[in-house]
């Protein structure tokens, strides 16, 4: 029999860990700057039905994903109300699964093919996606038009209009974030003009609050946030962390049991208070402590990205506070993660167990 | 109902893909220079029961593991001849989770605690981890003789001593890369005398044929291959792909579905034929072809790692080619992925199943 675990430093490791106050004041904090539907919470940063709930409970109750599974999940989980895919999807399998679900969907189209998609495949209402300067997806200004005539004409409603300007929610200058999402939202709103519909859906949680074009932010690492969203100043707390054991610790390095099979690496090494982290490889982390570490000590990790790091993980664990003496008090399941879409038969999964039962 | 799946270009997206031909010809091709025992095949890089079992039939029935849910795995998979923990844990619970397999099991220790930690819960064998240079794990070399008694006089049997050279395996120059793996394996040689037992175990793809001094070889990237190794002209071919749809086109770039939540990025972009890699976000892939892409176009995506790629999947999908036009042949689950050692109780899951079936 293990042990029943009642503190951070309890659990077995890597685990990802969700301080529960830091949580609520990041979900309050939002909550009162975009309230009810201005804000529509991205999913893919968690990737966890449980806290949607919990953004839904704040009244957040439309949601944006970024696949087809978390579209199916959230559905099944009761969290319907109004779900937005925010990227585009040409399979046909996959777009039935949205048209199936008993949910209100709406699919983000750039293009013809995109466009041609979703029709044949039974999607009733659609977003033009914009190029707002991100060289990613998203039609020229020019074409939103005409692409928004063709989904009418295939049946689909036009809800309006969607743009990501992802490259300047990351900047640290403050001004200059704000000067990139106005020139990203001053030629969404001009094609928005154009295309019709109610919706201008943009941001993120770099930009939730100077983005005042959008009739709803898409933020969604608020929530937990991570090392990089730490640097811009924002009124959010990181909320998650990976507890890990410290396994070799001699007078010039340590090593803990945590590596890139746990995080994110795309914005580069993860951090830990009072200590120089080193290097990460496939199950380690090498890193020079302030202090002396000693081999069974836990420490706390925090993940330079958030959306990679979560998607790791099977469950996140819930802890009453910071700190590694924190005690848990839930666990949740990352229950969105992965592509394929589960077959229609599946009872839903309890997204939530708490500990004890 | 979905269409049956009958080409990699019909796989919904993104998946793993392997060519089977390429992962036959590695196998083969380490087998040959590495016979029997000689290889310790490292399960970390794909964390397939299955793929392990192909290992095993060609004679390698010794397997190496980076965690106890690797090692819990093969035993449960009935690949438990002899399972090596190459890696440190004071974890009581997974260390007697260990002790309870089916399994010769021998885990690494390199301190008291380690050591300790390993008697306390059961295991029986062990070998002395010895720093070789790479600041990670590993005792200091006159630490060694120490460990290994106190192993003894906790009833263990010291089977020997590991280390492992992981800051030559990567280098480019292969003369470099023979004298650091040299001065590695001189100081290994060394602590051996002073411990005794019969093992002496090191090394990775990138110095399997230059590492003289091992008894056993512990790698494992040989199999799948990734962009890293690619560059060092040895001869194992890259088996392993994304495979992913163009979900945008346009005149100056396309993006695909495939982004920093299907692929480890710590060692950098992915690499696509015929295409610069612009940036990856966590679904998405910018990237400019050299010819045009058109939506709904299936593209391979090479990662540079690929350990931590195959960690964020599921299952991999066997093709019986490269190109997107193979026919895919069966499919393996992911199924040594994670942390947590599953109950006693569970049946063991089918590692393989056969599509059609």
């Amino acid at each position: 029999m293990l042990p029943r675990v009642t503190t951070v430093a309890d659990l077995s490791t890597p685990a990802l860990v969700v301080d529960t106050d830091a949580l609520a004041r990041n979900l309050d904090t939002m909550s009162a700057a975009l309230p009810g539907a201005r804000l529509r919470p991205h999913v893919k940063a968690h990737k966890c039905t449980a806290l949607a709930r919990e953004q839904a409970r704040r009244g957040h109750t439309h949601f944006t994903a970024a696949t087809p599974r978390e579209i199916v999940g959230l559905a099944r989980a009761g969290l319907g109300d109004d779900l937005l895919l925010a990227n585009e999807t040409v399979d046909a399998g996959r777009l039935r699964a949205l048209a199936d679900c008993e949910a209100l969907v709406t699919v983000a189209v750039d293009s013809d093919a995109t466009v041609d998609a979703a029709a044949a495949n039974g999607i009733r209402a659609v977003l033009i996606d914009v190029n707002v300067y991100l060289p990613r997806c998203g039609c020229a200004p020019e074409d939103a038009p005409r692409l928004a005539d063709r989904a009418r004409s295939a049946g689909m409603e036009v809800r309006g209009v969607m743009g990501y300007e992802g490259h300047a929610v990351l900047i640290a200058d403050r001004a200059e974030r704000t000067a990139k999402t106005t020139q990203s939202m001053e030629r969404l709103a001009r094609v928005a003009e154009t295309v019709g519909g109610e919706i201008v859906s943009a941001g993120g949680t770099g930009t939730y609050d100077l983005n005042a074009a959008a009739t709803e932010i898409q933020a969604g690492s608020y929530a937990l946030m991570d090392g990089d969203y730490g640097k811009l100043g924002l009124p959010f707390r990181r909320a998650l962390a990976i507890v890990a054991t410290v396994i070799h610790a001699n007078e010039r390095w340590s090593v803990a049991d945590c590596g890139l099979k746990a995080m994110g690496m795309d914005h580069g090494n993860p951090m830990i208070d009072d200590a120089d982290v080193l290097f990460c490889s496939d199950e380690h982390l090498t890193f020079t402590p302030h202090g002396r570490a000693r081999v069974g000590d836990r420490i706390l990790v925090w993940p330079a990205h958030v959306d990679p790091t979560v998607a790791y993980h099977e469950r996140m664990q819930l802890a009453d506070g910071p700190g590694v003496g924190a005690q848990v008090v839930d666990s949740w399941a990352v229950d969105l993660r992965g592509w394929d879409v589960p077959a229609n038969k599946t009872s839903t999964p309890r997204a939530s167990t708490r500990r004890g039962k």
